[in-house]
């Protein structure tokens, strides 16, 4: 069985997972360790924690169990003490402060739910996520950079305080790769975060796996603003230090009135300005129904989402040919 | 296999649960769902779900699963918006809401802690426990009553506000018992709480079985002050309607500092003038091993405790002799 590595964390990496596990294909889904807001967020600085949010989008995503299991870990408190918080992260949390290291967290939750796959925390190390924007500002903390929603410029680079190191599984996922999937999800905040930890750029680079990138639909504001299909793959092939080697479009053009309440936000579709670049498969990649975003987590709101099964008939032929 | 029946909740069914299940017997434990402190009465007030406290101790009680589960389940948060919550008591109240009824949220819990035996809600019906004193006044709420220490009156009743039905399990549960065990526990928060449930004495006047209850080690102030073994047999026949078969007390004093520290609190030895009772059964039933109750849900400690092994091995002489 071909061997094929998400990169990526939170609802992009929900979705790629949720449509790949139904083919014969070994998963291994590296997430990242980076996110600070939300109900994660509050566990992190209450209790110590590594963030649990991502984690549990790819445990559920990948898993085999019941209906009431899966919706268990997604059940989100609405009142009272536990307002906000998520049942998935709740159990997260409580195991990792009984259990001995991270990895029996990761084993326990994975056997519970019957994971068809390996869901692999970038790092183990607790580390911030900071952004440098193009008018030199930094800001810290992926909390705070995903409500920097007031900047006019963009991010120019990323890193991590302090800097972290690769989780060896992980590294040795990507040796063992025959193909890297990045994407779909916010550049800066879910996929690049994953990228300079120590040691995941180098295990790339040498990796003999073809890269593939999932674009993004839409733009996200004050950190991608404007940019074009080539900007983003411009970003990623500067942290990757390797030229991407397939890249997914979307063709199919959402209905009207979405693309208008994303420019309400600041955010547009993102242009396809990639013309005859031969890496590229242009495909309908599209949901057919409207995906929200749990608000507790996330101010914003999430319309539009790439559809689980068409990304990954996509993956599934690019794999057979090219893996 | 006889069909022994435990009625309490909290500590007491802990003890006697973790003991006789190692015996080859079918188990029932009915459990009060009257607590309204602590972590349980939080949960209730603020999401509106039943008291979850008494049946995780019962299922953790019976559980025979891996003790990461138990562990698991026993954890409690001690900081941020979770402390003082328990993790069971989360788990349940989240599986309740995503549940269509309660029953689904039991037979999902004893499955994963694969449970040797039945945990059954004396009612599922959402009331609150009431008591009048002797002085006249009445409390209510299960979370005042255990907090009136105050009182130097004793309880003289108490009562369900609104009225309870008894769950038909539990109704069922008695009718085919072999031998009803009654405590050890808290006369009127824990134990009594279950008999006034509509449909319950009556069960338990019409049941074949003998009654057994273990009497307690010591008197809980503020409700049973001074109370001898007879005043605790006696306020339990007054209420289940009909004799009490079998009495097991404790014969091996504690030691005198644990008996000091008590009398701090205004609780004593609840003194044995039971004499030659036919009824009673003297025997060493006292846990070597000192038990704390987890802080945040009860504010007074408790160091003394009946010894699940002892318990259990009189327990099954008395099954196997006269059920």
């Amino acid at each position: 069985m071909k061997h094929i590595v998400i990169i990526g964390g939170g609802t992009g990496s929900f979705v790629v997972l949720r449509g790949i596990k139904h083919y014969p294909v070994r998963i291994s889904s590296i997430v990242t360790m980076m996110d600070s807001g939300g109900s994660t967020g509050r566990l992190r600085d209450q209790l110590g924690v590594l963030p649990p949010g991502d984690l549990r989008q790819s445990l559920v995503a990948l898993s085999d169990t019941s209906q009431l299991w899966r919706t268990l870990f997604l059940y989100r408190f609405e009142q009272g003490d536990l307002e906000g918080h998520n049942f998935g992260n709740i159990f997260l949390t409580a195991l990792e402060k009984i259990s001995n290291n991270y990895q029996e967290v990761i084993d326990t939750a994975a056997y519970i739910l019957k994971t068809r796959g390996n869901v692999i925390p970038v790092t183990f190390d607790r580390v911030h996520l900071c952004a440098t924007y193009e008018d030199g500002e930094t800001v810290e903390t992926e909390a705070f950079i995903d409500e920097a929603k007031h900047k006019k410029t963009r991010i120019s680079s990323i890193f991590l305080k302090p800097s972290a190191v690769a989780n060896p599984k992980a590294v040795e996922a990507l040796e063992t790769a025959d193909m890297i999937v990045i994407g779909p999800g916010d550049l800066y905040t879910s996929l690049l975060p994953n990228i300079v930890v120590e040691g995941i750029t180098s295990a790339i680079r040498s990796s003999s796996a073809p890269v593939t990138y999932i674009m993004n639909l839409f733009t996200k504001a004050g950190q991608t603003s404007g940019y074009k299909a080539s900007d983003h793959i411009r970003d990623i092939e500067k942290y990757i230090e390797r030229p991407v080697d397939f890249v997914l479009i979307n063709e199919e053009p959402p209905k009207p009135e979405v693309v208008e309440y994303y420019a309400k936000y600041g955010e547009q579709l993102v242009k396809d300005d990639m013309q005859s670049d031969k890496r590229v498969l242009r495909v309908d990649l599209l949901s057919p129904t409207a995906y929200n975003k749990p608000k507790a987590d996330h101010t914003m709101r999430s319309l539009l989402r790439h559809d689980p099964q068409k990304v990954a008939l996509a993956l599934w032929q690019l794999i057979q040919k090219h893996a």
